[in-house]
């Protein structure tokens, strides 16, 4: 341990921190022996980001007095709002209540509302209440109780020399209602800041850089209170702009203006890649398709070869799917692409399985054995073993057609076989949304 | 900002440190943002674990000097094996090197050997090297450069008064091989404490109560040294035993002694649980499932209703499976079911899709359409719509035979659409382990 002086050092190399910054403290032992994947930190900044807040820092701790007592400590030194995650299960509230009452300088009390709540609320999963529901509605006096309307411990909120604190659950969906339902709001009415807004376009089949230089005048001509952020995933760039308002001043119409004035740059962007956009926020490319597909009255299906279901699996995620998909012949052998799918054995012989005359006598022989309007084929070596000088592993044939038109393409995915799969379903639902459309 | 006094108050809290304490501290602005979910210090976490480390702390920080270097002073006042992960990206090395430096009192250098190691990395993947090579290759004068074969940036190690610190870079496979070729083998000379050996045996089928229940006595019966962990997961329970080294001595075969006494308690729970252990280790139903297929040489195909080509997916997900996997039939429509697999109309119409007589058809229907020797049939209600009182959402009916013997089971899945997926997949691969086996 270092001694006096250089803990004083130590503080005085912290940064100023203003009123929007907060600190996430999680609490667990599970998250330091690595039982559990930490999902609730992105998902916290991402939320806060999106409303103008900032984490500036997170401090992971056991489930032991001390620790949470310094990273209380570490966590009001270095923002104005602490957000506690984890730690009030039935077996670990004891700590994690007290430790809370004793930072706060209060005692614990009973909150026969919250008892009333978590009563109701095991008497509506229909689940017997538990021994430690007492113990759960007993919080420390200082902390106003957060409405757990999906679990039962309740979140916490407390407030002591300008700075708010908040202690929630560690399990995600209840944390994420907490957060959306109660902490959220309540922010934003003690640390309003100035409006700030969003709207993300979803983008397929182009990478970051190549978009860049389609859009660099677009970007160039952005507004200083208008950013745009770059977020990629596998074959996909989601371009989120965020808008906030420049002034001071903050008339009551603000939010309204500043939405239409975020809108209108949108619209542009989505003119400049419409042949790359399909959807915005949380749309998905199999909901997407699904949706074309309904609006159209037509059923799909699909010829997997190296996707081997994966397309499929994909699309029958999505609630609903039998309205507008029938099925997939998932012919990983050559035999049932010639037996089930009408390929022709000269074709596999001339041209090879991966090739793409067998992939447009894969769509003919699905629409015809699947008897479906729509259908896409796959075919491609995912590796990591098959590849040949011509035909390096990912390299992949894809088709798209109905009964007048079939359209193949061929990709290269130089990954590993487990991405090479996700990035041929990737573009292969991109084309048949971009076939409905008219635009391939 | 605190006082001084409270600064000093908040140090008094700390716990003792023991050697094999760890604190982690993840540099990078993404990782505040939300923008990356951190898998890094799940592995991390796990890994020490194994080998008897504990990490104690955890913090993330941003990509800023005071940050960094508060980060540090808190991680050696916790533990006395400090890793950082993250900031050594090539627009980020500048302020974590020098700020590495800075914390150590040292100037930076020029490592010729770690620069040539770049050269030939990016000779060896063939792509032009970036003019951050030189600056990646700058480190600071007291860091033992550690050497990343599989990147560019060098890990780092530093020694100070008794404690190491370790900087790795934060792309998950960098860190992964450093951890495990050069963190962990140093760690292991530097602080060895007593031995450690684990067995994990990979259970399917059954949930964590009704293992404990079955395995009661073997528990009991344990020594102290040797402990039994639940892992469980999605259908799934891995169970690992640990055991430490009791005694203070540490002969030279103390390893290879506990290793062997591990072995024997992990016989007896696999004679225990010999219906439900399907593997060890990393092992995956699919990956066991391929074994024992390509071991009889037999071929399987797949007849999936709700599970939609999620099972023909994971099968074919492991490399080779081309060997033993022929496809599947994704039968999403009754037309489907009827025309490829020869379900009859009159079973549809009288005992319905989701039924014993319609999974036994569909399994005769694949055998013949696929012409495999051993498929699989699934057929159920995955949700959140299309339950009735007789059958509920989530109850799933699945078969597996081959041309003498086909039999069925009935599963009631009560979780969301994706998760009754996945837990038929994984309930069905089972059920074809055991057919295989001859234990079903």
């Amino acid at each position: 341990m270092r001694n006096q002086s250089a803990s004083f050092e130590f503080c005085s190399l912290l940064r100023q921190t203003t009123s929007m910054d907060v600190y996430l403290i999680l609490i667990g032992d599970e998250i330091l022996l690595g039982q559990v994947i930490d999902t609730n930190s992105a998902w916290i900044g991402q939320q806060l980001a999106l409303h103008g807040y900032r984490i500036t820092g997170k401090m992971a701790v056991a489930d032991a007095r001390a620790d949470i007592l310094s990273a209380l400590e570490t966590a009001a030194q270095r923002a104005n709002i602490i957000i506690t995650t984890g730690g009030l299960g039935p077996t670990k509230d004891d700590i994690t209540r007290k430790t809370l009452a004793e930072y706060f300088g209060c005692g614990l009390m009973f909150h026969p509302e919250t008892y009333d709540r978590i009563v109701d609320y095991y008497a509506r999963v229909g689940r017997p209440l538990p021994d430690s529901a007492r113990q759960q509605a007993t919080i420390p006096e200082r902390a106003v109780p957060l409405t757990n309307k999906v679990g039962n411990a309740p979140g916490m909120w407390f407030e002591r020399e300008g700075k708010v604190f908040i202690s929630l659950p560690g399990v995600p969906f209840e944390m994420q209602y907490l957060m959306t339902e109660e902490v959220l709001p309540r922010l934003r009415q003690h640390f309003p800041g100035r409006p700030l807004v969003h709207r993300t376009l979803r983008t397929a089949g182009e990478g970051e850089t190549a978009i860049a230089k389609r859009i660099e005048n677009f970007e160039n001509a952005l507004p200083p209170h208008i950013r745009l952020a770059y977020l990629p995933s596998l074959g996909q760039v989601r371009l989120r702009l965020s808008g906030q308002w420049p002034h001071e001043q903050v008339p009551p119409d603000a939010e309204a203006r500043l939405q239409l004035e975020v809108e209108k740059w949108a619209d542009e962007l989505r003119g400049l890649l419409a042949d790359i956009v399909y959807g915005k926020e949380e749309d998905t490319l199999e909901q997407v398709v699904g949706q074309l597909l309904q609006a159209q009255g037509l059923l799909l299906g699909t010829a997997e070869s190296c996707t081997g279901g994966y397309i499929a699996h994909l699309i029958t995620s999505v609630p609903g799917s039998s309205k507008y998909f029938a099925g997939s012949v998932v012919a990983y052998s050559n035999e049932i692409k010639t037996k089930l799918l009408g390929v022709r054995p000269e074709t596999l012989a001339h041209f090879g399985a991966v090739s793409e005359q067998t992939v447009c006598e894969m769509v003919a022989g699905a629409l015809d054995t699947l008897k479906v309007d729509v259908a896409l084929s796959v075919s491609g070596i995912a590796g990591p073993s098959g590849g040949t000088p011509e035909k390096p592993v990912g390299t992949v044939w894809m088709a798209v057609g109905n009964r007048s038109r079939i359209i193949a393409q061929k990709h290269v995915f130089a990954r590993d076989r487990v991405k090479n799969i996700q990035l041929a379903a990737i573009f292969g639902l991109n084309m048949v949304r971009k076939f409905l459309l008219n635009t391939l």
